[in-house]
């Protein structure tokens, strides 16, 4: 019995090219171009993320959603990417070889990628697309408590909003117009 | 670029034990059972999941926390017992086959499983210890909504709490007294 997430060649080939980004900008740029690729490539929805270390500004790991690709419904962008930060790192928490770590992502997290940034061991958040835009095009961001930008600054987590929004917004906007899978849980569809 | 855990061998000798189990007391037993033996084999927190068919009973997936043995902060019982059983039916949505699922849990889900749970296809959720009963032995249950009962009946999943609540709390007694590993995010240690 296993549970197994892997990511598709283009993700590879895109993140290969990368090393250090060194301003905020361009670090959400490369995960907004992600999830931009994610939609030609018809991986999972309109969404990206990735880790990069505080210190030297290095990428550790990145992900596009995966859901509709690997068939698991955990596999959205952030989740993943902080699960392959971990692998790379060797450790369940980032924190723990006294290091930093920056969740950049496309778009606000659902209340599970909120839940998994608190367990990460990440120091800092960086969101594009607000909650309500991705409620927009008919996703569903799940129970997450109003003050939840609180939550995570009281768990030593700091998180900036609306960096490059607009060009997310413009991804989430194509993927609708495309007809993109939108894959809620039963009841909301 | 992959994620993988795999499922210790204990955990596939109990469960091929299980077919179905009629009563909610009996899988509500089963997973609190297994939620034990992790602490015998040190795989993780103390606590277990287990994904049922509510049409026949049928046992689909069960998990125990493997975090500690898997290296991923993602690996709790519930995320992994609902990304089985999606592996095990072949699809993202428990829902899409008509069918109806339940999560049984031995503790009331964290801010990640529950969002896990909405985006899951399941109808039911089955808990025994409450969110308080977690904190008291030190683990954060993150940024849930005071109301996510009622998120996850607007979802379509009913939800039973403190079924088994009492056998429960006592594996979380006996972990915390064995100096079992508290792993919360970085902030909360």
């Amino acid at each position: 019995m296993r549970i197994e997430i892997e990511w598709p060649p283009w993700v590879v080939e895109e993140t290969r090219r990368i090393d250090k980004l060194a301003s905020q900008l361009e670090r959400m740029a490369f995960v907004v171009r992600l999830s931009e690729l994610n939609l030609q490539h018809a991986s999972g929805g309109p969404f990206a993320a990735a880790v990069f270390d505080r210190r030297d500004h290095a990428l550790v790991a990145a992900a596009p959603n995966l859901v509709l690709r690997s068939g698991y419904a955990i596999a959205h962008a952030e989740l993943l990417a902080l699960a392959l930060a971990q692998r790379v790192r060797g450790v369940f928490d980032l924190s723990e070889d006294g290091g930093s770590y920056e969740l950049v992502t496309s778009a606000e997290p659902c209340a599970m990628c909120l839940g998994a940034g608190c367990w990460s061991g990440i120091t800092a958040l960086v969101c594009a697309a607000r909650a309500e835009d991705v409620e927009a095009i008919g996703f569903d961001e799940g129970p997450k408590p109003v003050d939840w930008r609180t939550a995570l600054a009281d768990r030593g987590i700091e998180v900036t909003c609306n960096v490059l929004r607009d060009e997310a917004v413009a991804v989430l906007t194509r993927y609708r117009g495309a007809g993109g899978v939108i894959y809620n849980g039963r009841a909301t569809r």
